[in-house]
């Protein structure tokens, strides 16, 4: 068993003890509110030679967060998780304020993964910064709107395309408030899932042309069996609309069959997703009110891997990126008995999905 | 007298020779162009327990830069300077072009400091980063058109104040590139002069609000002897502009006189400030256009320090900074013989100049 450096009481760290229910040993993860403390347990492994891989997330973990986890375990001594609700990326009509918090159940589950890693003799989950808005914007309150004021990350065009259309705050958000846990983790390797394609796309450009010294990895979408991406919006989805928004990855998969077929036209592949999602539009048209779960497709694309602007045709050296969203209506009707997902399924829920189409001609 | 340890050839830094005039040694600074040796010669200090401090600059190096690196040698083991015209800071119809590019004479002048450094048993000028634009900019060009295109920061709202009024892309490309400059080299302290107060603050803003691991350090201006700050656009001032130029500080320092004795309030204290350009502006005025140096007032301002706002009465708590920026005119007839300045005082300069007015209740 590691031992930790004591931190308690000194500053803003502490530890946050959890006791397993069949307790053999504690395990205790340093946690810092606050960046002087963090940072000098950091430079410490910096000295000492140890790596540390970063995995930043908004809290509500689930499985695709503990594969970011595992990866960075694989490659680096120390596993850094950083739980902060970003308000800057969420839009002024947005749902901050319904973000899951759900800090025991987070504690828990890398509890559980960091028992698994001991066991599998590499790196350890060992460090959680939760940080408070005051202490992640120090000066001006964080501001949502556009162009709003404050201390900003932009990258242009990027953030605008995709995602960035229906959500025109969103990347800014994301990007400033990256550039700010990784200048204050200064980790070795940063996690970031495919799932959020735009995101990873933004965040590699940000590490690039701000030259930050840091590896972005990307790691695989998790999936639940059928296919659907694992993401934290996915407890808003009732039985009903959790099996209808199987439709987006099932779209995006006949899109990527015609280019496994060697078909390379943005048409041809498109034509094919929009099939998927048209047939069950119509199908859920049919039934009645409740039965169905009806839903809106805000875009699908076919994009290159870097830029992300749409292409007319797959470049085989580049490869491309598919991507799309939609959006899950509420329900109109809800039954006696019926499953539902937080919030009743009272609110729409945006989800997205994408599959890189790899280069062929390397 | 110390080694290094040889790069050349490696990448794409190298070593810069000069020989003294009177040669006992050859002093030999890194100098590296491009990213990745530079961290690796960055990196070893740090495990081997040495500071670094870092001097940004444009070239065309002057006694103010001088002072900032003499500054860092006093409170690091190894002083960075970096000499790079970044683009993104020019306005479209600015005087890029025209910067000074002046690299024997910056390499002579920091040559003959380090030698004065090396008597003082302090730290070291060390190294040079003088990359390229591709290196600064690896992904799209250097774009200063607004909103434009690429990888900005921006701080607001500091940055649309004062000189960000006549120059509205200015502060964003400074606190881009400098974002850049300090992932790079990672420095313990980085030096600004206080000439440019609004860099200053924006820059201390931006360390603040993106957690980078740097301290500010803020040099107080190197002045002529009659007051003028030193700036590198001095050059463009020949012997008649030079001799009105000096009317900002002294109208300057007649506003400060006034908190000297006692005085708090804004009229009260841009009134004798204004006082003073007029006069100028009226004696030149009834001068013929052979002997005159016109000048125009852009702003006198009284300004909060840290949000740059200007205020109506100086909090004695807070202080305040005096500041101001004037355009000297083109000469509009010039005489046989007469000293000119580079480019023959055809083009408009701007100076700006600043004093800050210390909390008197602290």
């Amino acid at each position: 068993m590691r031992t930790f450096r004591s931190i308690l009481g000194q500053g803003n760290s502490c530890y946050y003890k959890y006791a397993k229910p069949t307790v053999i040993s504690f395990r205790e993860f340093h946690v810092f509110r606050d960046i002087p403390e963090l940072r000098k347990h950091r430079r410490q492994l910096l000295l000492d030679g140890k790596s540390v891989g970063l995995v930043p997330t908004m809290g509500a973990l689930h499985e695709g967060h503990m594969s970011l986890a595992r990866q960075a375990a694989t490659e680096n001594d120390e596993v850094f998780v950083s739980i902060y609700v970003n308000p800057t990326q969420f839009g002024l009509n947005e749902d901050l304020d319904s973000y899951p918090k759900t800090w025991d159940a987070d504690i828990r589950r890398l509890t559980k993964l960091d028992e698994e890693l001991a066991q599998s003799g590499k790196g350890r989950v060992t460090t959680i910064f939760a940080p408070t808005t005051k202490t992640m914007y120090p000066t001006l309150p964080p501001d949502s709107s556009l162009p709003g004021t404050g201390s900003f990350v932009t990258i242009t065009p990027l953030a605008n395309l995709l995602e960035g259309k229906s959500r025109p705050v969103f990347f800014r958000g994301v990007a400033t408030v990256c550039m700010k846990l990784f200048n204050i983790v200064q980790a070795e390797r940063v996690y970031f899932g495919q799932k959020d394609v735009q995101q990873t796309v933004i965040i590699k450009r940000m590490v690039k042309d701000f030259h930050l010294d840091t590896a972005v990895r990307i790691v695989p979408t998790e999936r639940e069996k059928d296919g659907l991406a694992m993401s934290s919006r996915n407890v808003y989805l009732g039985q009903r609309r959790r099996k209808v928004g199987i439709v987006l990855h099932q779209a995006l998969r006949a899109a990527e069959s015609a280019y496994v077929m060697g078909g390379r036209g943005r048409d041809e592949m498109l034509a094919l997703a929009w099939d998927v999602t048209n047939k069950m539009s119509e199908q859920q048209d049919g039934l009645a009110a409740s039965e169905r779960a009806m839903f809106e497709v805000d875009y699908l694309s076919l994009a290159d891997p870097e830029t992300l602007e749409e292409v007319p045709m797959v470049d085989e050296q580049r490869g491309a990126v598919l991507s799309g969203a939609i959006k899950m209506l509420p329900l109109e009707a809800v039954n006696h008995g019926e499953i539902l997902g937080l919030g009743g399924d009272k609110v729409a829920v945006r989800l997205i999905d994408n599959i890189v189409l790899q280069p062929t001609d390397t």
